[in-house]
């Protein structure tokens, strides 16, 4: 198939390296054009511009990092929408607005093109190994077109609408579980390190018992161990996924208090000098709370 | 061993009856006689006080409801304390304060008895199974004592502490996680239905990805099925538990603002004509705030 | 004084008419021309556009409902900044957010005039009888020459510094004084009616004692009556100046725990229903959790 | 009238003294008989237990510091119950739960005595001029025999129910309204200082508007000049204030989600190091948050 694929981060560069290697005909395209290096070295075609990367695919891939720039190489000067062709497929994997996916649909639609988001879970290694989540949507006959592809990336494909957008917000929902997750170890491990257990105990009985997913491991763990920088998830990004579900709480009707606390907490975060250290940092502030040390 | 067994309720009796299968001998005694017969049919003793079923006894366990309850079976007229010889070991599994564990703690010193704490995790269904997760913690020499009567009831027994309230605190801090869970997925949950997208497909995603520990399958059930009465957990008793660790936090010096708001859904859940229902019903909270109609 | 008044709304319209008793010079516009007749019929002179109004003023007030309105009227087509000459100045007295203002500024300093900000404490009949609180922010020679004007409309102009912004952040914060009065309130009044106190009692008590002021003699007393309908303020308004509020915070790096608070507050008066009634209704949400019947 | 009068702290001293002054026969108690020197040099009779204090007298004031205190000087050994004759009346100004005022109230009944509950608003200079308000509530015959007494106190008496127990519950509300009106200065004040406006001038125009209230003058100053030792109300008994509301929100089934986030800040405030600190160091909090330091 051929695939234009736009933003080649940490996500992105492993997802279409996977592409490459399942056989289709890749074009890529890089905000700064020495990621591209090593696609190029795998057989990828190097575009100049979304536009010029767009032209000719039937499949164009998205990964960038927010709302600003996927609306950068999607309607920028220069932008895919400029090159795709009729009754192509634009399939964005950023963790975007809901109102952006809403236009998004509505400007390929008017253009005769499909729009599909496929938001994913998981870190750069699982994106390496295809072993993301991912969860799809959009109108079926593009999502059985898209679907193959996706397989590639992801070790499970989660078809949650036949509206964009939906995937979105499903994609927020998953991000609010992860920050809740790590405001709830924070507040049991400065209430424990306070009395005197080890939160490194806690967490023994707590993920080996019935707190035991990827969500607790993962995150209880970078918690204890309390190293967060350099940032595998950056605070500000969570801050503005966490502004992003509240944005939807707000347009849909649905007050999310959980969602509320931890909008102080990130704004304390980057008050308090934190702002470039991974989002689990966000458990520094019920230790300042209790008068602990943050931990860096 | 001779074991006295105090409180045969939901969770006392199935642990009672391993053990009795297991051999030991067991005196037992609940507040309603009428429960004490199938241990009776079993082979165990039955006696009218916590004090007669005390005596002779090298292990008292009890297993009743809250503070008020072990402290009258304790410290009561005819209360265990009266009855239980010097060297024998006081071993309490329910959930309770942590300044309760400290006097209980103090009291059996006095006599000459040693007392630990062995809380657990696990619903009625894992108790007859012996599959409960225990926290023990107490002086080394009872825990080593006691070790193998609880791997009995227990698939996995830790040891958390020397200071047996310590296991009070780890168990309070895991029915936060709970609640706290219960609490992440009534915003979800709302939130997504508000937005046209099943509550269930959300959960679906959730649950086979990275959501997928006991807490979250268990609990996100029943939150989804929204079958709230009879209860499994009783809404009073969980905000009960709930009050036990902020009271905790504030004695410890930890603030707990999931806690915080955990206690204000308990309170309005009851002012609201819940309090009969099981605890999951805290989810209805959220329902509110979003003009979505409570489930029962 | 050659004066453009832009916005003749239940604010605008009673300043613009005591700008006119003063004899100043106006020329009026309104979004809905109907509304300029009872200025027109004092003499002020009706232009079609905001261009045409600012054309050859010296002072060009706007009084207009939000950032978008401001936007408009400013940067639009036929927008007063194509009208307004070199060395004017543009006193804004809406409610605007601290990002716009600052934009304003800078627009306006690039065409070689001065902007003001001068937000206003009172509600209509204050506005009408000259009785309002003015807080006027912005350079010191454009202050000096706006305050005899502002004078007019207040019955006490406060400098409050001389970045126009300023402002606007400082009349968010006394929004945030109203909305928080207000659940402060709602939350007494619910506790004391649920304990057979009539809130009422309270309120005299209160009232006639330590909390005495506008804020709470106003909106407690609102609350107490219970007729949210026609609005006085907005919900929806309400709402859009907490969310201001809050987005200030954040770029200033200051959480703001009781705006989140009632953030969910007005998410769930709008999700509830009450999205029409009058901002005091945020008062409800506090009856719900009480499991009390809202009032109308 | 013969009035015992007991506890002569910063509050009851001034208090016994302006009934001594208007020519009633006092007998005085204090647990450190230092204390009662000054009283004693006026022509007080000096007893040495609550019970010797309490015979023979009509009336007895108590003016003790919480429910510890109250139920020591009440029912402990030589308390006044075993002293108060027939027909007397107990009249207690502390501020204490609702639920020791229901238990008081019918220990007195029983004794064929009466109890009124008189909380005060006011701070020790008020107490000296006879300035507080006081909140009074209990029968209708022993509200009118003690009504001129207490009007010696206070400059109002408000008659707020005729369950001794009202008057406890709108001291708690007011008390909320003090922690309350503390943390909304406390998050505007460090917005606007963040914002780099002088808290002084945000404060300036709100006092000298629509926040004019002795709540806003009193307390927003404090805050503002930051001098919290030593303290006026303390810390400890602030955060026991506030519990006992919560505790009545949950009695009465009113959830109180500002005094929920007040409580969070209490318990920070002693983790931080600050219990010995005037109350309103709670205003830190807001100021953690935004990364400024705290005063003291």
């Amino acid at each position: 198939m051929k695939i234009a694929f736009l933003g080649l981060g940490p996500m992105g560069a492993p997802m279409a390296l996977r592409l490459l290697d399942a056989g289709h005909e890749l074009c890529v395209w890089n905000r700064s054009q020495d990621k591209t290096a090593p696609l190029a070295a795998r057989g990828a075609r190097v575009a100049a511009t979304p536009k010029a990367t767009a032209e000719g695919a039937e499949l164009v891939i998205t990964s960038v990092a927010n709302d600003s720039a996927v609306r950068a190489v999607t309607f920028g000067p220069n932008g895919l929408a400029d090159g795709l062709g009729r009754g192509a497929i634009h399939v964005s994997t950023s963790t975007i607005s809901v109102a952006l996916a809403r236009e998004l649909d509505a400007a390929h639609r008017e253009r005769g093109q499909a729009f599909v988001s496929a938001t994913v879970l998981g870190r750069p290694p699982a994106a390496a190994a295809g072993k993301l989540y991912v969860m799809a949507a959009g109108q079926p006959t593009a999502l059985a077109t898209v679907k193959p592809v996706l397989e590639r990336i992801g070790q499970r494909i989660f078809e949650v609408g036949e509206q964009p957008w939906q995937s979105n917000l499903v994609k927020l929902c998953a991000n609010f579980m992860i920050f809740s997750t790590i405001e709830q170890f924070a507040e049991v491990f400065a209430l424990s390190e306070k009395a005197g257990i080890a939160p490194a105990t806690l967490f023994e009985v707590l993920s080996n018992s019935f707190c035991s997913a990827p969500v607790h491991l993962n995150y209880g763990k970078m918690i204890l161990e309390g190293e967060f920088s350099p940032p595998g998830g950056a605070m500000q990004l969570g801050a503005k996924d966490n502004a992003l579900i509240l944005q939807a709480g707000e347009a849909f009707g649905a007050p999310l208090p959980m969602a509320s606390l931890l909008r102080d907490r990130f704004t304390a975060s980057v008050a308090r000098g934190e702002g470039e250290l991974d989002f689990c940092a966000l458990s520094n502030r019920a230790r300042d709370d209790a008068g602990l040390a943050p931990k860096r």
